[in-house]
């Protein structure tokens, strides 16, 4: 079994806030590296705010060279503008870490909170509290950093299963 | 008043391919120079998708060098999940022109339509017979290429009277 520490970056994304956090996992040991978030200001325009989230991104693979990303998938709400705006950011939440030749690998809002809070319809603050209690020394200062904390850790448990699953079907 | 040619890119973007067009403005004389169109296979997974559409609208800048660039203000249907991937794919097609230091224009496709062919609701055909009069050279291979020629042209009229008022403002 594979017992090489892998490093996670989870995203967050969002047109005005895109929070980022890291792990690192060996086995079941899950450990806090860094988090934060991307800020752009609303009366610039998308095309700059595009280039303020792509930079802050890269700024963290540069900094902390994780092995695997993981991206929330946008929640598709009913209203079209403010979906097409969290798809922009999201294409470069995306874009930046595949670039840099990491698999990224998608979660849906639900499995995150399930798999953290063990809850499909959680609140925002039973995420950050379960945050502090798998990763004591993460400090996220905002609910962005948090979720992608969230998100970071839900692709660690998943990458787990799908790796017990190949070694299973290979009758190892 | 200013009477070197400038070159404007205009992009269609969208997650399966993605329309560009290049054309010279000097004055009110306009000139085809390029078009194509950079297109992905829906069997890979988004972020690979993004990588691809970066790649080829970075190569047309290069080969290029375009002054200013004008993305189409996506169409937002009812479908969250397809206004979700245009969102992703024009995020790309924005970043990549301003990461380059270039002003991203948008312009709504009803205004490009009216601007081309004199009516906010009119066919994609209608759109490409235009392009073909007010571009002589131009040979677009594709809808996409076809409409990203008529945002570029687009661009070109609504810069040309944006730069007209700020003359007259200035009392010039």
């Amino acid at each position: 079994m594979d017992r090489r520490a892998i490093r996670i970056l989870g995203i967050d994304p969002g047109l005005r806030r895109t929070g980022w956090g890291l792990i690192e996992c060996e086995g079941n040991r899950l450990v806090f590296v860094a988090c934060g978030s991307v800020e752009t200001n609303d009366r610039d325009d998308v095309a700059a705010r595009l280039v303020v989230i792509h930079d802050g991104l890269s700024r963290v693979l540069t900094d902390h060279c994780p092995d695997e990303a993981a991206v929330e998938a946008t929640f598709v709400s009913k209203d079209a503008s403010a979906t097409l705006k969290l798809g922009q950011a999201r294409g470069i939440a995306m874009l930046v870490p595949a670039r840099a030749g990491l698999p990224v690998a998608e979660y849906a809002p639900n499995l995150v909170k399930k798999t953290i809070v063990g809850a499909g319809h959680s609140e925002k603050s039973q995420i950050r509290m379960m945050i502090g209690v798998l990763l004591p020394k993460a400090d996220p200062r905002s609910d962005d950093a948090a979720d992608a904390l969230a998100i970071a850790v839900t692709h660690a448990h998943h990458r787990a299963s799908a790796r017990l699953a190949r070694m299973l079907l290979a009758g190892g």
